[in-house]
């Protein structure tokens, strides 16, 4: 098994030093693949392998890595997806972000599995790969381009309407700490930064076009599982008639729905801001990733002023409308659709931008910031235009943009006089739009995720309880642990084993790559890699895997100083929310801690999280032990 | 799912009371059946839930078990198996021990899943199961007999000769630590002295004669794993061809067979005693449990004097030829033959009965047991004669018979001067045909197993190696963890997950319950529970079901008092054998303690090998735990 590479991969990686300028190609054999997928569990492997501790994120020795994995553009909905991750300028530990579109596709059938690339350019610069080749091309006429402008410079430049593009706006440029990988115009590789170390790359967009076939060993397989989604599509029809955001309007009875900063509770005008008001207001279509049925990707249309927007930036996700909406108090729709469009030009994260600027605006409101300091700017939980404004300081680093371009944690840190308790952060990464207060396994979530507060990591029982969804659907080992709906205020140990499981899935799905939101069983899963690979693998290996590969994220974070003392919420969720439905509940700072401890157990970590020595040996990433 | 039984399961428990001459139906829901099986998990259950600390092993509160699973009577090779257990007169902790025949399927066809007994009969019983009722009548005729004079009265006085009887010879009767529970007259329930149990209830047998097809929900994934095993039937090929012991020669040459009392290490004469001599020699035919193409169970007749044997007896299994052939140094076939037809009609347990003659032998030689202690007899290795002699004065405890019945560990305590350092055993349990110097993991097995040194629970890589079989025909999930065929010496943290994990296989097959010997591997058992009762389940699952029963095993064995000290090899294994292959190779104390305690980290117990509380929460049997 050794030397030959299993169905579902090239086995090529990519390798490109911007500072010597050179290309490579490197192999992947077998064991390699099977050990650690691909996605986030390469990215992983690569940083551990590559880097020094204490390399600067934004430095030439950080890797900025696209990994795609055994799944990846196999002719399946869900499998559209591939990782992008490099040490967090945000976090300073281990960030992966996924994105959808077509571009992981294209890679794979350009021949290559991942894309790793190191070092500094001297000069702006775009990657242009195809047929197992790949150029490095000068982009300083792109340089301080938006992404529209940049992918159609590039297409007609290389005359094929038909490629696709990984790129960064000016916030990517100017390392704003959140700013993402654009892939397209409306699919971000969005946390943790990535766009800010393509930027201090001076890497400008990754150009692909593929034309070859994907390698699959198992096509049956896969055919199977995709004749069961079609089957199946009603499990996904909140999906595809509203994408992502579909039940906010039971989110905001719930408490779930983040508002004002997550001080306040209900947000009444929710239904002027939920995806099923987009829908019959500004939404003109539906997009979907590479070959998937769903189609959950928003087209929204703004012609009239002062909020124009444009259909080729997409349309505003669930975090979107919560973070530059409810989370700041506004319920313009076309504001926050005009806003989602200025992110997406930018290479700005949603949520971080929309948290960071929620945070600002309660320091305005507390009088810990002020107008002067914000340019003129009354920036009022509520102020769409204030919002709008500051995304373009944002953006480029102007005024008061410079200070929260660095994030709500840092920023905080800088105003001083207690902003720290109105930066809304795990790690220093913005948190997401669901509610810890009302689920304390999405609380523990936050805190133990390796790459901070993540919405994509954690929501474990907020959908089961809200839509009355059967876990058995997605999580049948979960059964006989006794997950109910509804168990929200549960954080015992049978619930924190359940955590592990279904973050267990999570870290799978990161690392095949594979969407997080299909219906797939983990055992449906495991049956198609085996279809796929050849292997014959299951549910059980799998855990192990995610297992290995978080704790390999455990030993980056540890290298790189990071601690327990970082797995944790901020002080505002150990308070109820001022009202709404939450206006009684409230966290446990014992109880959380002591789901955390036993999360650190079940993991084979000690007591501040490091994992032991022998965990290492067992899982057999002992020798990525850093000797620094 | 609570109310409802899955296929596979009739749903009801069949209990007797001896002392209140009284039988009961109970039902078992389906929330029971997946969360703990059959067989071993059911039997763990029943004591755990209905025992009180301190019970007196031999008093009429000990429960004696006869548990079926879910695939007990299926058409299909390795599922004609039951597990009988009892809180162990021999360890003082949780017993159980596996048999095949065609009893179980006939308790299944009889409508039952489980039967409990308990309580003490006034005089001798036994009892009739048939058509879904049970009866209870008169034994006193029978009690003193052998178990072929036993099977053949019931069967006449039932008028009935497919009548199946599981039953005790004399050796039950006088409760003889190491007494078994025969199955027909070759298929024991061999260790942990079940019995004793029975026969301290006053219970001579138990006989079942069933009518009804077993309940199954997909019978075509019990036709696919048929087929499969059918078109691989060549995996069991050695089986098949010689019943177990096929490799002795081979065995011997490695190291792994025992040679007087593990104190000497080479045994030229194995080719005299040999499976593969047995079958040219004294081998009449091969017999099989119900449903099995295997057909591995031997069958030997010897004529001429002085060891005739009655092929009605069978024939002995390689745990015999060992223990009661190299381990007492004899090489005399048909005198093996005979001793194993006596054990088989007094129903003593082979290996218990040969090791604690084997330890007797020692002591003899070292001057600890005098001649007239032995009435007489020059109990000296090799000596066939008084081999058989001792088993006589055993099974009915006269003489020194009655000091050997009480297991080589209490003898050992009563004669002193030294004589443990002769009393090979694990928790008072007498140890196998395996040798630990040769396979560390082995030898960690013998330690932490919860039912004491056994043949059952523990042979790890022995087979890979003497084999060159691929660990991945049966344990598919171990590649990755990186077992390969040969590293014997090998006990750090991998290989103890490994352990860990062909463990919790074993354990699984012995609450499935299905033959351990059978070529499945663990995802295709999955599979086929999946098939069988209708859940959507997976390796993982069921490695989180063996978690849970042997958790429940140790809380009932710490409950009955034994604790970390009882996880111990004897010193012999810490100094190399006299002669032979292991010459030069001993194990390290510390190098054992430190697997041994990492064991107990994957399993969620303490330093001590406690289960921690949060661990019997989050396993949910944190309710079993005894308020006493």
């Amino acid at each position: 098994m050794a030397d030959s590479v299993p169905g579902g991969y090239n086995g090529e990686i990519l390798r490109v030093d911007l500072s010597k300028e050179r290309v490579d190609r490197e192999k992947i054999d077998g064991e390699f693949c099977r050990k650690y997928l691909g996605g986030t569990g390469f990215i992983v492997y690569c940083l551990l392998k590559e880097t020094r501790p204490g390399l600067d994120p934004l430095g030439p020795e950080n890797r900025l890595v696209f990994a795609l994995g055994p799944l990846t553009g196999l002719s399946l909905g869900g499998s559209a997806r591939h990782t992008v991750g490099a040490k967090s300028p945000l976090t300073g530990g281990i960030a992966k972000a996924e994105a959808g579109e077509y571009w992981g596709s294209q890679l794979k059938r350009a021949g290559f599995d991942a894309l790793i690339i190191q070092g500094k350019a001297k000069r702006p610069v775009y990657l242009w790969i195809h047929r197992g080749e790949a150029e490095i091309s000068d982009a300083s006429h792109l340089w301080g381009k938006a992404t529209k402008e940049t992918q159609e410079t590039i297409r007609s430049e290389l005359a094929d309407d038909r490629i696709r593009v990984a790129m960064i706006g000016p916030a990517g440029e100017n390392r704003v700490r959140f700013a993402c990988v654009m892939h397209g115009l409306f699919d971000a590789a969005g946390r943790g930064g990535m766009g800010a170390v393509m930027g201090s790359k001076n890497l400008k967009a990754v150009a692909v076009r593929g034309d070859r076939l994907p390698p699959v060993a198992g096509s049956d397989g896969v055919k199977l599982l995709a004749t069961w989604l079609k089957e199946n599509l009603d499990l996904m029809k909140s999906f595809s008639e509203f994408g992502t955001g579909g039940p906010m309007p039971r989110f905001e009875k719930l408490g779930n729905l983040p508002v004002r900063n997550f001080r306040d509770g209900g947000f009444p005008a929710v239904d002027k801001i939920s995806a099923e008001t987009l829908k019959q207001t500004i939404r003109i279509g539906m997009d979907s990733c590479f070959a998937c049925p769903v189609r959950c990707k928003k087209t929204v249309e703004v012609k009239d002023p002062p909020y124009q927007v444009d259909p080729s930036y997409g349309g505003p996700e669930y975090e979107t409308l919560g973070a530059l909406g409810s989370a700041c108090g506004i319920d313009n729709l076309a504001a926050i659709a005009r806003a989602n469009q200025l992110c997406n030009a930018y290479s700005l994260d949603t949520i971080s931008t929309g948290m960071t600027i929620a945070s600002a605006m309660e320091c305005y409101e507390n009088g810990l910031l002020t107008q002067e300091q914000l340019g003129g700017l009354e920036l009022k939980f509520g102020n769409a235009d204030a919002m709008l404004k500051m995304i373009d300081l944002i953006a480029v680093r102007e005024g008061i943009g410079d200070l929260l371009a660095e994030g709500c944690a840092r920023a905080a840190e800088s105003i001083g006089k207690g902003a720290d308790a109105f930066a809304m952060h795990v790690k220093k990464q913005e948190i997401p739009m669901h509610e810890p207060r009302l689920s304390k396994a999405l609380g523990l979530g936050y805190m133990v995720n390796p790459h901070g507060a993540d919405h994509m990591d954690s929501m474990i029982d907020i959908f089961y309880s809200s839509f009355g969804q059967q876990p058995v659907l997605t999580i049948p080992d979960a059964v006989p642990i006794g997950l109910e709906p509804a168990h929200l205020d549960d954080i015992g140990p049978r619930k924190v084993a359940l955590f592990k499981l279904i973050q267990s899935k999570r870290i799978i799905c990161d690392s095949l790559v594979l969407c997080d939101f299909l219906p797939y069983s983990y055992t449906q899963i495991s049956s198609l890699l085996s279809a796929v690979t050849g292997w014959e693998t299951s549910v059980a290996e799998h855990i192990r895997i995610s297992e290995r590969i978080l704790t390999m994220c455990r030993m980056f974070n540890v290298r790189e100083g990071l601690s327990e003392a970082d797995d944790r919420l901020p002080s505002r969720f150990f308070s109820p929310t001022r009202n709404g439905p939450l206006a009684d509940k409230a966290l446990d700072v014992e109880e959380m801690e002591k789901a955390k401890h036993y999360y650190y157990r079940l993991m084979g970590w000690d007591d501040k999280g490091v994992p032991l020595p022998e965990r290492l040996e067992e899982l057999g990433i002992d020798h990525l032990t850093s000797k620094a």
